[in-house]
């Protein structure tokens, strides 16, 4: 076992408690029937009640480990990321992580550096989703790959402005996404097209990163930008595995992602 | 500086990121008038999708601190919390929690532990809250302590659910809350009423626990019970500060609660 990965078991043990060790966990268990008293039945029965916890228990990665969401859910996710309240999420999100900024002192010496995670981060393939069940049909590469090759994913708007905003105040943008490298060219383009510029650094897996964990990846290559001396002030994300792992970023901010799981 | 606080600054920087150094930090800093395009202000002007955000941002620490509810969420939030929808939240998070639990493989050797706050977790102070603006009034200690003799807080009956499956699974009980030592009787007593029994030790704040924020006096207890062999399996608690710093449990699991933060 490389001593990178040693390390990672270790301070999992410590740190990633939430998300490790159930694998064997599937979104159905969430709710244990078992569990359901008449009480609890009457809410279960209720699907925009239910769906409205089960979001919430995703976002607060309370859910752990879930591959679709519950076929109960799908309209009511399809109204959520169609609707405003995903956009309302997310700005907020974006609220508080240029609160924080605000508050961060920039050492100046272009080592200030800010940590984006790309896809339903900076970009939003709702688009994709949209044909593709919102995350009830399980995960077809192939066909998301040939969205990824046309470069097209817009822009979510609240996660462009704070870019632009984390710049004027002086960050580094780093730019960390489970894309691989043969992605590197479509990923440049499809972020110019939806208007970032100026990164610092764009991460993609490499060779050596194939069939890591994200949170494992990302980790190591927060630590590669560590021990270059950056500081990481804020890091951006939609999924946990963005944000914990070690290495951390001074603050995380997690943003909302109903349709999706990656460990 | 104590090691043992010099430990937790070490490992603050490293996992504690989120809710580190942000103490200049007010809610009203979350939703910056100048990121509003008018596109956003749309959204802002709309109390109830903003404050839907606002909790969301909450529960998911993105937050940071805050100190009182934004004022004009009071009437949201009291909806929520005397609605089904609180109920139903803290439901599936019992859910997730007990299908983490049945995968764990317990020891038998009396050291299989789930952690629990106690205020807002196995019991709700909501009667008080009620009576006292849902967390728009800044925390008033004394009135609090004369709800808390009074040992009339009703369980959560999703955690009393929980806390009994989980006994007859062969986990042992703590009870870690920031509650004094000077309020041991009351607290047992009122858990008793609510129908809790049986748990193995209850940490409440010794003299040497003074003035400790509350995500370093629940480490160093979690830190107590590792170091006394207890494998901590899962731990569930309504505030950040109940789940993060170090000795985490193995997975832990955010209860919902719009109505204050503890750091």
């Amino acid at each position: 076992m490389a001593s990178g990965q040693q390390a990672f078991l270790i301070i999992t043990i410590l740190i990633i408690g939430p998300i490790s060790n159930v694998f064997a966990q599937s979104i159905f268990q969430i709710y244990p029937e078992n569990l359901i008293s008449d009480d609890r039945k009457a809410l279960a029965d209720d699907d925009g009640l239910f769906c409205d916890s089960w979001r919430l228990s995703v976002e607060t990665n309370n859910a752990g480990v879930w591959y679709t969401i519950p076929t109960r859910c799908i309209s009511q996710v399809q109204d959520y990321m169609t609707g405003d309240k995903y956009r309302s999420d997310s700005k907020v999100v974006a609220g508080d992580s240029l609160a924080f900024a605000k508050t961060v002192e920039i050492a100046g010496d272009g080592l200030d550096a800010w940590v984006f995670d790309i896809d339903e981060t900076l970009l939003t393939n709702l688009p994709y989703y949209a044909d593709n069940g919102f995350g009830s049909e399980s995960f077809n590469e192939t066909a998301f790959d040939e969205w990824v090759d046309l470069a097209e994913a817009p822009a979510l708007p609240s996660s462009l402005s704070l870019y632009k905003e984390l710049q004027q105040l002086g960050f580094k943008i780093v730019l960390l996404t489970g894309r691989g490298e043969y992605q590197r060219n479509t990923t440049e383009k499809n972020l110019l097209f939806a208007g970032y510029s100026n990164w610092e650094r764009l991460f993609l897996r490499g060779a050596s990163d194939q069939g890591k964990p994200a949170i494992v990846y990302k980790s190591e290559k927060r630590s590669e930008l560590i021990n270059e001396g950056y500081t990481i002030h804020g890091s951006s994300g939609d999924q946990w595995s963005d944000l914990l792992g070690f290495a951390l970023a001074q603050r995380s901010f997690k943003l909302p992602n109903p349709m999706y799981y990656i460990p």
